[in-house]
């Protein structure tokens, strides 16, 4: 196809969602290098992701651009099919999150650099979707999603806690604090690790440089935030499995997860590749295929609109404080960043992907587990 | 094996849930005719139920009795693989659920008088779970249930809702009268349909004698309570691909319906020999499976518990009432029913059976689902 066919037919497609080439809504696209139709074309998410961060093309809100073209479905026009069946190959060939690889993926991620993320998030590092009910910023929002995970998981006194994936120690910390519990964190980042210790010192929390299939004791809560996005779908059994030989048998786990409205098994090209290596989003069905025989669901509460909030709330910060730390990197990962939280926010916000947070028991909670919001 | 090896057998097996034979604890039982067990080693849970229907045994809380049965797994160790095989055959070469059947299945069990149902159920004949959250009676749980129903469907004046297995009419005339909206009930029994239409009179209800499977139009909510027990599992996909067709783009469907822990492809035999035939409960796996592309999960709510006390309040109606009813029916169906209501609380009180409320929308509600409880 020559560049004016492709144009053409970018420009057609775009039309389903409303969305002008070189024009003048903020959804609209400035196209900066003639190369970007025939490359979107070949290469689908990739190619649009890539071309971005090389400045081929620009957007006032690429948040609401993402949005509407999730929501008019264009992604499946512009994907290349023979593309899909070498990326599913790829995946069947190789069980992309060995042992051995989740402490690289951890690593290429959460191993950026301290730095970008304490001037992204909170103030209390949560890198994970907010709840934005009744609150007024990003922290409000964070502590709140940390309170209704505590009362979801009914937290009392005494109790010992796992917190798989815990980041640097956010969740550890407020339950330690508020709720009285001793926690043990794990995570397959060392700068996170570092971090985390030093955020919680003082307190009965524990953070260990683990893999979540090492793990052997026994709690009375386990907790997972944000961090089943990384487990992939071979292991989502194995997971369970370690989770429940680890929950005392009237204990509770609250999974918090990004979600997908099929049962895919790989993730976006251009998120896999720049963000999160090894990354996947669970459906439903794979968690109930998963959870089959070993937990009840108790609870299951969606509020995929408050990660958009928290999405732009990052970006926000990410660009205010730019300056900050701008001389770590360079222009590319500026572009690279920004396109990472934008195109995610306008993910959630056309509901493409979902927030779950799921209450599961091993046995049923007797007399019923009350739900919490 | 000899009548007193298969006395040892059973007492032995029932000495793990700390049942005694002839014992003096009311969840105790006791034995009438010595052939009980043999009769059930050989059949099993058939045999319990049969057994318990003829008199060769009683207890005094039944409902107790077989809530320590499941909750200690001894349902596993008193069934007859064989005879397990021989059920999954017979499933897999027959669907027990096609459409001619389905009218059978439903006039079985909800034909078999309204006078029975009269007398057992609330004064609005809701024959499902009820809410018991803030309730001091079964009216007002069933009325709770209803109002809780609108309110997660976040009805609104003059919308148009289906309810697929409305029953006797309760949600319809519920909604009607109290949100303002016409809806349009389907039922596979002729003795609802008729009453049904009776008690909503002068309302904007029609109640139609119709297969799910025969619907065409289009509806700004669905609602379907305690009717997914009876589509069976092979036809899980066409009723949820029924559903998305009949609803608005930017509607609501609401399933409540019992759950199963496991995917089983068949219901406990004594439970669908004698009460309802073609019935069998969903896992969570098998809902997951069956929405894939088709619906976002918003919400699920679990209230298992409330189905343990509905089923006590519907039981103590039942024999409360017996008087005013005995002379249509006889003493083996009073027995009969008495072990359907009780065993079924024993299985909610175990936690074997879950009850879920699931709100699902087809493209994920713009700006999020707010849940209600």
């Amino acid at each position: 196809m020559d560049s004016n066919k492709s144009k053409t037919r970018i420009s057609e497609i775009l039309t389903f969602a409303e969305i002008k080439i070189n024009g003048s809504s903020p959804w609209d696209i400035k196209v900066n290098d003639e190369r970007f139709y025939e490359r979107v074309l070949a290469d689908g998410a990739l190619g649009a992701g890539e071309s971005y961060m090389e400045k081929w093309w620009d957007c006032d809100r690429l948040d609401e651009f993402c949005s509407r073209v999730l929501k008019a479905n264009l992604q499946e026009k512009i994907r290349s099919n023979l593309k899909l069946i070498s990326s599913v190959l790829l995946i069947k060939m190789f069980n992309k999150q060995s042992q051995s690889e989740a402490f690289i993926n951890g690593q290429k991620h959460y191993d950026i650099g301290n730095d970008l993320f304490t001037n992204m998030l909170d103030k209390r590092l949560v890198y994970s979707c907010g709840y934005w009910n009744n609150a007024n910023s990003l922290d409000e929002a964070q502590e709140n999603k940390l309170d209704l995970s505590c009362r979801k998981l009914k937290l009392g006194p005494g109790m010992k806690v796992l917190d798989i994936g815990c980041g640097w120690g956010s969740f550890a910390k407020f339950a330690a604090e508020k709720y009285s519990v001793s926690v043990t964190g794990i995570t397959v980042s060392e700068e996170q690790a570092e971090l985390g210790s030093k955020i919680c010192s003082g307190l009965p929390v524990d953070i260990w440089l683990m893999d979540y299939r090492d793990l052997r004791e026994k709690y009375d809560r386990i907790v997972s935030i944000g961090m089943f996005e990384h487990v992939g779908y071979k292991n989502y059994r194995t997971y369970m499995e370690v989770v429940n030989n680890c929950l005392k048998d009237d204990g509770l786990f609250l999974l918090h997860t990004i979600g997908s409205n099929d049962s895919s098994k790989f993730n976006d090209p251009w998120f896999t590749k720049y963000i999160f290596p090894g990354s996947m989003l669970p459906s439903i069905a794979q968690i109930g295929t998963a959870i089959e025989g070993l937990f009840v669901v108790e609870d299951l509460h969606n509020f995929s609109a408050d990660y958009d909030k928290t999405l732009m709330a990052w970006h926000s910060n990410f660009v205010y404080n730019w300056n900050a730390i701008k001389d770590q990197y360079d222009e590319t990962f500026f572009r690279m960043w920004k396109y990472y939280l934008l195109s995610c926010a306008g993910s959630f916000r056309a509901r493409k992907n979902q927030l779950w947070q799921i209450v599961l028991s091993k046995r049923g909670v007797p007399g019923g587990y009350v739900s919490v919001r």
